[in-house]
């Protein structure tokens, strides 16, 4: 069987999380996140983030999170801002637009919006009441293109949003793999005090399930859970969630395994610019995107699956490689070696 | 700490779903259920149910199930019909109506749902346009109270739902305790015939997550799958799924479970019911409402958790046990004592 | 070709209003409520309550009215609370569920609701979070039985929604019918003290299109317009609304077509009761229920059109009369007169 | 009062519609759309477009048609394509995303949609089941830019919507001014030929208000009276809609109004290019777009109301004028010397 790089979920989960749920298997727990495993693991979030007046949630996906934390934030004649790239506006089914509210597509290549992107759109936004209302500003980080905000970045939309009584509401599907980028000064604290609401994902980093759902914004806290059991989110056996955060969160096991994707994808991406490839984009997580001839591109796919992304020219085309949590050195050295030798 | 008789899902799984998440670990598999697990268990359910053409869909919990099929199933204008004890009219905080169906309600004390039952809702709505369509019977087998459906009660539901252009589907989250209820002379096959869609529980039986959606209509069976991706239900790694419902149907693991735990609560009843103790209803399954003084209760509260269900007089209450696949004997041998001694 | 007495909207609309729209036919005006009628018309409303911080909206029909200021007013989460009679539970094809909302029934005779009625209810919604979370009471007035609202009632229940943190909502679609009732101690203002939201009916007093929502709670007032506009409510020529609501604040108008509809309906009851006549409630609006003899009934469907309401025995059904502020004395004398000479 | 070119819904009604309504003031009517001059204006329209087995519905606006229509024609997953000018996209405050359905947009400077513009946009939905489906073609004619579909666009159309399994939509709120424009081929028989649905509008074309559905595809027929009795479209005196259409469609009146209004403006567009003024898009209904310089803006402020659409550049703007059915000789000819004397 070919190894894939075709994405971070292919495999099952980080061997403490299978450990700790033989551990405990026969405890009884309370039902529905009150189980003692939840309760820790939300407190260890909390304390990482520095935020005890924080409200934490834990959900099975990325999706079911964007969807809950959009329609519970949103009045009915309220949508969202996101960039072109964004996850809710094309890998989601409609999932967004199913809870009633529009999403407002801005055009970007990497993925990240800034003040500047968003003024026009308020700006034609201003036929009171024949419009939408544009009130929450979606981003993510790492976004889907695998690029990183800065610190900076992140102040400044934050600083525009609440001028412009935005919401700002960060997907962390790949957190873990943004915020330990060699290229990344941002800190998981610093996110917290940034955003009104984000959430770290496990899924894509080393976990079976799962994504906590951090609400920093005291106002948005209230009678939150009522939205995630109505969406259908809310777990019986939540000590599924609440196991696998609190194993992920322990010693940052979670910023390891993101580090580890992370630097296995550089590895390849050095080597390759070292033989001259150029890249869709120039990314420092677990997704890279070189330009490689169609040739080579043939002979990788004899022993590699990965994603043709998109065609360059008649010769060459852009591949997507995503390494994970639990990618190690041996197909990423093989794939060098062919790289070295090919090119 | 106390054992606890309040649920079916206190424990985490049965240890052979444990077992092959760990040997199966680090295989890559593709993503969001077309992993190889999902796909052999999907197989091995159709042929429990020999209906080939059948569609099963795995989820992860019980609402999750029950919205995304109704919300699959209706025109907006269109509404289910539900016994009043309905887990979708009680528990699940409107997440049905928040897809836009109402839901009619038919006072029953049983949890039972019959076609005289039917006929006068269907009279009562028929001032076309102005009020909504009944076009779905919602059932649960076993009920929320525990009772089930026999082989007959559920021929003339279906040949009326058929007859009355109603879909009627069955909410199979303790499907293995109503088929093998010592009562029951349904059979999983003939549910399959007899329902439009009807799911299998795993929750409260043996699983970590997850419920299997049986499409049995096959007008009903198409596109189905993007309505499970829109409400945010498709897990990436479907695997974690796929596992699990392997393990439950190889050697009918699933119904063992189910039997296990009827037949504790069984043990139980039949042990209260040799001292003369009344029930609140007459169950077969893993649910049990039994009639005691609040002395007794309050003895027992002090070694077991359970709900106190109903207050009868100023001196009796109908508490709720439910026993689980994990509940083994010493707890059931130990309040089986202070009855015992009590009574 | 026979009488209606089927209901109150069977006519055109007052002359006056025919006048009006002829007079300022030509007349630019501004689209979408902005134009000077509709001004004025509010102004008229707010004068008329002595709330000059209240806002108001004209809309076209009850439905939509109801639709509108429910799914405005409510949380995803949130649910409204109606009598088993209310409008928006039996007549409306499940406008407000499509919206996303549940309506909790109580059974009441009478078409209104106490704060004891409601008590119960809120006490079996403490589940949190499995369970919707009342927030909105739903009332008529006159209800769809025509009976109505006394000022002590109102008050009560006003008192125990504030203490309650449930809106109050009035729907006022026969608000003109209430208030005139002979039996009604309640007033327009009052109305408008005690209640978060309320509409003032036109479409079933004159009017041939028309509800005008008021909201007195200021918290509720933000942004409203966007809802009516995205619910296809907001007319482009809003002065269609106006110059109708102008016509009937002016004078009082719109109370006196409203006296005069009751005043037709207690001729017929009067007239009924004299003869000994039972009525399946005791109204004093204009809505009747008298019960009749089958061969009575036929004998009066030979010169009238009307509802037969419920069958009482073998012998005897209830009918429905609706008189409208159009109904002149001619069928009212007509028909008592067959009263009179067959009772 | 400065005479307004801002819209054509400025003004009431044609007056033979104020006639028939007083003329059939106090005839009693079935209501909710039973009475008498409904059921005639509907088969008037069907006679018209020559298809007896359309089926009519008449509702108040434009807003309240799309939504209705589209959210009853789509399942929960499926989208609407849409030119980027498009009505639904800009200018309706999302109301068909708060029905659960996303609107795909296509940019587009003529407003007009073809197969090529299509095609990319199917083909980059393919991600079954991660992406909505796109089911139904939204177009608008006259457009929202004054330009419109000729025969043969419009069955290339069709054509191609058949072959790919998509409705074809077409928001005909200024229908009588696309198919009286001078270059316009189309008929309203070919409308109601090639595409699934289709409304005639009134409220823009001399009606207070209207929009009257058509639905020409049979499979589409189906219980659609339920969806706008329960989206608050039903009107109680349904005759208020009735009396309308059955005087536009008498004799023509509909698309004489809309010729009229064609006319006029294609007067001051004549006028204006004799001078040597270019327009922002070549239109030939009632919609016009000049670019003139701030100056002669500036002057022909002080008499007339207009929009000001775009800036061209520091000297010059294009300014959108819109005549109507009652837009007469006077303002027109004035308006024209204006333009004679600065140019």
């Amino acid at each position: 069987m070919k190894f894939s790089f075709k994405n971070d979920y292919s495999e099952g989960c980080h061997p403490n999380i299978l450990q700790a749920l033989l551990e405990h298997n026969t405890d009884q727990q309370a039902g529905y996140g009150e189980d003692q495993y939840s309760l820790q693991a939300k407190e260890l979030i909390k304390q990482k983030i520095k935020k005890s007046d924080a409200e934490v949630y834990l959900v099975s996906g990325g999706t079911q999170a964007n969807l809950i934390v959009i329609s519970s934030l949103l009045r009915p004649y309220q949508c969202t801002i996101s960039a072109s790239t964004g996850h809710i506006l094309n890998n989601e089914t409609g999932a967004i637009e199913a809870t009633g509210h529009k999403i407002l597509s801005i055009e970007k290549e990497d993925g990240k919006l800034t003040p500047a992107d968003i003024i026009p759109v308020l700006e034609n936004h201003k036929n009171i009441p024949h419009q939408v209302m544009p009130k929450l500003v979606y981003i993510s980080n790492s976004t889907e293109l695998g690029t990183v905000y800065t610190l900076k970045e992140l102040e400044e939309l934050s600083k525009f949003c609440k001028e412009n009584h935005l919401f700002l509401f960060m997907d962390g599907a790949r957190m873990g793999h943004g915020l330990t980028s060699e290229i990344s000064d941002l800190t998981l604290e610093k996110v917290a005090e940034l955003t009104d609401v984000f959430y770290l994902g496990g899924t894509k980093n080393g976990a079976l399930i799962g994504e906590a759902i951090v609400i920093n914004n005291q106002e948005l806290q209230q009678d939150f859970a009522f939205n995630i059991k109505q969406k259908g989110a809310l777990l019986a056996k939540g000590r599924l969630l609440g196991i696998q955060f609190l194993e992920l969160m322990k010693n940052d096991l979670y910023f390891d395994l993101a580090k580890h994707a992370n630097q296995q994808a550089m590895k390849i991406k050095n080597a390759m610019k070292e033989r001259g490839v150029q890249f869709l984009s120039d990314t420092y997580t677990n997704q890279i995107f070189p330009i490689l001839s169609n040739e080579l591109i043939q002979k990788l796919t004899e022993k590699f699956d990965f994603y043709v992304w998109k065609k360059i020219d008649e010769n060459f085309s852009a591949i997507r490689l995503i390494t994970s949590w639990n990618t190690n050195d041996e197909p990423v050295n093989e794939f060098i070696e062919i790289i070295k030798t090919e090119l």
